[in-house]
């Protein structure tokens, strides 16, 4: 899907005052999976697709362009904008420390990010809410041949 | 605290076979905190380092060390080691769609990557366990001017 | 807010000849906030998007514009305008240096890009009229955790 | 001076608890410029330079190397440090917007970064104490030839 | 493992006159592996160490290397060695063509690099023999979440 | 071929509902090397172009597209896209060891990418299918002069 | 002023076989001055643009873009051209004996390349003319403060 | 010659308290050029080399070093010291008109960094010394073959 | 020449199905010289230029492009395609030679690229045919001043 | 083998006055490959390892060096020796016409950098003597699979 049907996605997500939670909800996904699919990174079935044009009250011919299998990967090598640079320190600073506590719990091997989620919830806070991540990844441990 | 001194807080851990765990609960720490300091990326106080060198067997030396303001930030511009790019690769795939959702839940902001914690735990699974990384940042809102 | 619609909203502010300071009291806030929001990096709310857009003879439809989350982040890793370029030296130059200070200052920790502004003043001066750039940001603590 | 001698200012002034506002008085200095000239960011003459090793309790020769023209630039293309990045991010989200308003207040120029100085203060604050940096370059205007 | 551990286990299989392949036949691995192991990237149990470094007549304190989670990826960027190169640019040529063909054949996923074996085969050839390189790597299907 | 035919040809095998691998039998040859000659990073002879675009129903005016000389290498200098990156990765991670292993079984020389074969299949694994790389590049020794 | 702007002041010179002396001699200025207006990198004020636009037979909305506050900066970060790149060596092979000489001379500081001027002359020579270039760049010293 | 040997010249002239102005005279060469053999970015003869060790009471076996060919180009790709940063800069703002005006005046070619010669003078001013900086460069013609 | 104006020359020079050879011999120009004009790294005078054009039956118009001064350097900091990155990976390879051996049999200077010519010729070999190469360029010394 | 290696091959070359071409005779091999041996750019057999350091009056343990698989590249991505940049320069100017001459010439395939020679010769010319660069590689054409 090429950014200008992305486009085309969000202005009538907007237009609709639909939220991507609202979304995810009309096919049984977490609103993170249709924001992925909404900016290319994800690949919906053509049910999904259907319903997802539908309920945007945009041409079907969009569903096909959902149903494609995306080139992912957003954008710069070091991101600028704020908020997605965060989880790049976070990567920089954390990593290594990460890297060493998978490890010893799971031995040499990494996280998979391809059976994988993403959840984002709202954490009250008298101090000021706070944003919580939380990811699930297999564990995929090396293979010795 | 440079690579030297990481390397025998490393070693140290080692030959005394302590995992990031033990070292934490030492401390009341977590063990991904507790891998941040070993890698030169969080501060100690003083208290907790003297903890921590004398449980190492090491030199009341280094716990100076560990309590210096360290300048953070491990690695290469884009992280090659397989563990530790699957995170970036997170960032590429997902940092839109996670702007998008933390945008429409809590407005214009960011995550904060410093009144933040991150916990690591194994899930079970009969499929292959499963990491789950958990963040909780402030969401720090953009003040206008 | 894509560059067409800030290149259109930079020509009816010529043409209009009203300055960014006019328009920051037309809304109640700092002139370099409102070139922040004419540039894409910063998000109007509905009330200060419609007084600009009117004051500028504008079609109302760019206020929708003016209230979208923006993708942050201007331009090329190194700034080749020189202007901008002498913000990234001093970042080279005093980087490290600002660093000790606010940690001899503060402790471990930030000073706020997102809980910050940031005014310019003209400071006259017989030998060469001064530009004088002042930052205030919360200073974040590192949370141990 | 190349890092060894600045690795051996640093420790000597932790070592003798003294903060850079100390040494600034010591010489009337502001203690940004201390610390970039002990980063190796700038050059003294020698009677600051006899002064500060003298309190440092280290040898003359050390002196030499605090009056050397330094060659300035601290680090990578990209900080990674979360404090210094900070000032990177502004730059990439505030650097052209800074630029329209000094365009527009002062003509086409540039804001000085040598004949400039810097001061960092703390702004107390009930929601959290803030750091304010003010910087202060003379305008130098672009000269038509 | 550091690159100085890995000098001195291809030091002494120079001095041994030993293949990669006798190596593995030893601990009943792939020749790949075994090289993968002495360039620090991959990671062996105690036993493997032991008979290693024991064929080899080298310290068994070489053996703890051996058995560290290494800091996998080995160099620049972009490789200038020729032979490493051209498996750079099989992949720039390649890449999209197999991408294409993988999704074709598996649907939305990739083919692992973790769960993955990788073996090189001489095929004698009249017109000059070929390298027969054979990766299979567990197809990873994108979760949908 | 620019990237416009390229979209045009991927659009219609789309729309025909054909696979790389029933296109590659109508030529003679395999999916991988139509998939590259789709995506501009091979050249047809006449015939194969001709009976590619008929098939596909396209105007005969892009067969001449398909016979171009490719200017080839698709993509950024280390790919986002997860599928293709993880052939970086396989570079990154086992450069070093091919090399070791092919100098080892070969000699002074490297495995040609152009006198060169890449098939993909599928291997059905009860714990998850496989995806199986087959490269097969002539020998080529370094001449000496 | 934009890309296609200066194309077309460019090509208007060329219609009018116009040389930048001859321009400069119109308003007064440099040919080189007058070089960097017409690609965007300097800024004349209304008269200098209007006589400008009027001897190319240019429409007068164009000297409106030749008063604007240019974004400076023209190119690659090492330019390819070999004319230009040839200053871009001067730079790395005589920057650090430049910054000797001047420190030497000057102090601690920088030439300016804001209060700056720039000239090309023909130096005729029996063994192939030579190309001058002289700068003239106001000396800043480093502030102390 | 290595950054070593540089070193050893760079300490001896300042315990000597020569300038690269006295240094030339003695071998009757200029300060800038002086400065480059310094820095390793220049060759000397024999005679050249013998009187500069001679003077500076330095080992004959230095003169050496000063007779090697030199790997040229001295730094990062963007320099990153402020007066060094200036000529990168020169170079972005004013490539593109000194290509024009040197095209105009000399017709297809470039001026040559070889048979070259750069000098600093110091411009006495009321309103603040200037920097020169004049260099001069046979021009070379493109030929055509 | 912009590369809109080489596609067209290009298309037109396969129209007519004429080779490089044909139309350099047509100006008394080398085949190469004649594929450097064509992508824009040459200049034409006004002869060659209008029999190049009027031979591919394209209009005059076209011929002002040729005898532009072209912007030069085409591509990529490192080339993708296969074949233009073999004459990056030579002078990776071979740089250091090359300059050792250029030294010893010239002094210190080098090989002028703008006073160049560069031959492509077929050498029929029994064992594959080979490329030959040939490059003549001015030695250049190195002025000392 | 390393840089140290590298070195002191070439001290004593430099020591016992020998040429890259003496040296060359002397194992019957072109001077360039001589220095590329040198530079560790390629891998002599035993008995050319001896009789090389045997004349250099080395210890014969260097020569177990001389016939290690070198790491083959030399340096930055983009050189920033002058001598050594002209021949990246040639790559950016003539690089796709030697693509499209090539193809025209021998058809869809590359000059191979591996079934390769280069030699260097003077060419003597009365307006200064021309370095002849003739490189010759075997033409391999891509296999279609």
């Amino acid at each position: 899907m090429d950014a200008a049907a992305s486009r085309v996605l969000l202005d009538a997500k907007r237009a609709k005052r639909l939220t991507f939670a609202e979304l995810g909800e009309l096919i049984g996904r977490d609103e993170v999976w249709v924001a992925a699919l909404f900016y290319g990174q994800a690949r919906a079935d053509e049910t999904e697709a259907a319903k997802l044009v539908s309920v945007l009250g945009l041409d079907q011919a969009l569903a096909i362009a959902l149903t494609e299998f995306p080139d992912k990967g957003l954008g710069p090598v070091v991101p600028t904008d704020p908020l997605i640079y965060r989880f790049y320190e976070i990567m920089q600073v954390y990593g290594m420390p990460m890297k060493a506590v998978i490890h010893e719990k799971f031995g040499d091997g990494i996280m998979s990010a391809i059976d994988f989620s993403l959840h984002i919830d709202k954490e009250p806070d008298p101090k000021g809410d706070r944003v919580k991540v939380t990811m699930s990844g297999k564990f995929l441990a090396y293979k010795k041949f």
